[in-house]
């Protein structure tokens, strides 16, 4: 029969991956989601297309132009950009029948369509964990929220990381004392230049968009301070700014950095970078970024911050709330690529068994007792020759493969071989349970 | 400040849970996962979108219509409707990188359009497992998918059901062999209504498309035909039809069905149905279903098959294939209308620290170190009376509450409250973990 067959391909811009680095994906998006359980957050899972409306509510501009938008019979349908818009909805829609501070986690797929270049993606996974507060949400929470990141960082294996700090109201003070409110988003472009175009270039910069050379000279000051967090805290005191929101995002800021070291947090894992903004209106206090100290250009692995008010477009509660979102698919991307993380099995089994006699039920019968102890078993059930057998395991990065024929059978015994060390040994099956559970721990 | 709010809803035929129920919708899911790795399946991830004139390649009449559909750019998009589609292209794509015979589980959401009514979705999980050969898979493969499905049902804590086996050639053999190989699609939609129509208007109705009395006396003596394997396995040998096809096909049903057995599936989770067809053209062999003993009603709650030629829209590769898929959204969602599964608990966490001094350090502390166990642990950091801490901890079903306070903090203990049983006591960190952890075993 003719076939006009069509070429086997995915769109640009979506990552799909072979089994090895699925298992590696799979592994970073589980620690992640047993963290964020380990602190108490509950699991949501919110559709990926909503109406248009709804997810437009807010945005505008570029957001808008890359959001995958269609129309199905009268319906103007869209699929979620993050998870923040679709929290925000499922808080004012379920208000009545959630308790607050309502700690959710939601990690699943999002939708820009970008034009796609390496490391950006049009489907990625997002991992949120947001609290929100019913009118009103203690500062603690925010200190909470550092202690959280490192132990998702930590339990991925990482040690050389830094979370930075930062808190929006100093900067939105700092300008609204300068009179520079306006030209605010401008000055924060600049800022996040420095490392790049250095000191004298950004000074140049600023003078273009008329900012006074006695204000250039405090803001450059401003946003050098460097040092430990009681360092920092009185540095930013000391240019005594007079303004309350200035000052009421040092008190922040200190109570937060402080906290989360007694909350645990290893201090060589805190930075205050006084340089972070986030965005421009969507945070109202604290920020968090988190980045790898022997990697600077993966940039943020783990961002976030405080709101002062998450669902205003669907209802007139104040909802406060804090959360971080880590952007899984560009990480674990990006992790790749710099060789920092390597996959290696292509198969979740520990162990192949093989069948060598024309009667498959002892080998079924091992099978099947390995896994009701946890060990993940494939069994090799196709008509080969044993090299092809062996292959198979090799390929698939399985360790162990056990042997079981009429000998075996007889004697009720098992050969289990060791591929990485090609050490063969007979033994009872609890033996082989025990020997396969110490390797794979 | 004036807002114009928009109704926070989700559209119709889209599930969206209260905490309580998305962990008890995870738990489900995690037990499919947990048993499809077991087995040694690898996972996959493909995405959602895809082109297409990939993912319709094969699809025509009521599916394609149900197909979200749209353009973005020149690029026509449509959302998958199922796992096999993408799986098919999957395979075709990375054949050169695949270690045969594939072992694949994937579970995610699929999109079809259709009107939403009770209990169907238009967004739901698909939880597929399949094993792919390259240009032949040995039958033993289809003996082992009983036995993966009795795991995950029997893990989940369900013991009365059956998996009904039949295979499609004995059906499509008996057809060729009464020259009605035509009608046999009309014949299968009203063999599946016998049950509900009765056997004399099933009669009536095969004479109106035109088959002879002795064969309608032939087709409902053969779907009546029930016992154990053996028996009818014997019987329909007895009606001795000369076609190869069927002969093959029981010869395969009983291999099927004896080697589940030995493989280790309880006979009584067993049934031979004959009646069983799964759709007309996609499955070639061996056919599953699943149903609950005593909610007939909920109808088939895993579903597949044997298929000879997977991915023949994209390759000229011959790729049969055994699998299943479990429709996890309507499982879950008739499972709770039955009320045969209840949510409890809305917080993973296990345990709520409640501070009771200003220094919230020690408690955090001990927070810290449940967390170290594996214990889920939530801190309540909200000012608010002691009435309320427990009230919250009340609502989101979380079992035990501890108090830490100056005295606790100066002896070192912990004050721990039972909520289900209303007993405090004072115990030490060791002692608190293993109250904990027994209890919630």
């Amino acid at each position: 029969m003719y076939m006009n067959r069509t070429e086997p391909k995915i769109m640009p811009g979506f990552m799909e991956l072979l089994p090895a680095d699925q298992i590696l994906f799979n592994k970073m998006y589980d620690t992640i989601r047993r963290v964020y359980e380990r602190f108490g957050f509950s699991p949501l899972d919110t559709p990926i297309l909503e109406y248009s409306e709804i997810l437009l509510a807010k945005a505008g501009g570029e957001t808008e132009k890359q959001i995958y938008r269609f129309n199905k019979g009268d319906t103007d349908i869209s699929m979620r950009f993050d998870l923040t818009v679709p929290l925000a909805r499922y808080v004012a829609e379920h208000y009545p029948e959630i308790a607050f501070p309502f700690k959710r986690y939601q990690m699943g797929k999002v939708y820009r369509g970008e034009r796609p270049q390496k490391g950006r993606f049009r489907e990625f996974y997002q991992c949120d964990i947001d609290v929100i507060g019913n009118e009103q949400l203690d500062l603690l929470n925010d200190a909470e929220i550092p202690v959280i990141i490192y132990s998702v960082f930590k339990e991925m294996g990482f040690n050389e990381f830094k979370i930075r700090l930062n808190n929006r109201k100093i900067l939105n003070g700092l300008f609204a004392s300068l009179n520079l409110t306006d030209v605010a988003p401008d000055i924060l472009r600049l800022i996040d230049k420095i490392d790049k175009i250095g000191r004298d270039d950004v000074s140049i910069e600023l003078r273009k968009i008329g900012v006074s050379d006695a204000d250039i000279a405090l803001i450059i000051n401003f946003i050098l301070i460097k040092g430990s967090i009681d360092e920092v805290i009185s540095k930013i005191k000391d240019l005594n700014i007079s303004n309350d929101l200035y000052n009421i995002g040092i008190e922040e800021l200190g109570t937060v950095a402080k906290t989360a070291i007694s909350f645990g947090l290893p201090v060589d894992n805190l930075d205050i970078d006084l340089t972070i903004a986030r965005g421009l209106d969507y945070y109202t206090g604290t920020i968090y970024e988190t980045t790898l100290n022997d990697y600077p250009n993966i940039g943020s692995i783990c961002s976030g911050g405080r709101y002062d008010n998450l669902a205003e477009y669907y209802t007139d509660r104040k909802l406060p709330g804090v959360g971080i979102s880590i952007g899984l698919t560009r990480l674990f991307y990006q992790l790749r690529e710099a060789n920092i993380i390597k996959a290696s099995n292509s198969s979740p089994a520990k162990v192949l068994v093989i069948p060598m006699s024309q009667s498959k039920d002892y080998a079924l019968e091992i099978a099947g007792k390995l896994r009701d102890t946890d060990i993940a078993t494939d069994v090799y059930l196709q008509n080969k020759n044993i090299k092809n057998k062996i292959q198979y395991a090799d390929r698939l990065g399985i360790p162990f493969v056990i042997f079981i024929g009429e000998d075996e059978e007889r004697e009720q015994k098992v050969t289990i071989r060791n591929l990485s060390i090609s050490e063969q040994k007979v033994l009872s099956l609890d033996e082989t349970i025990e020997e396969i559970k110490r390797a794979i721990k």
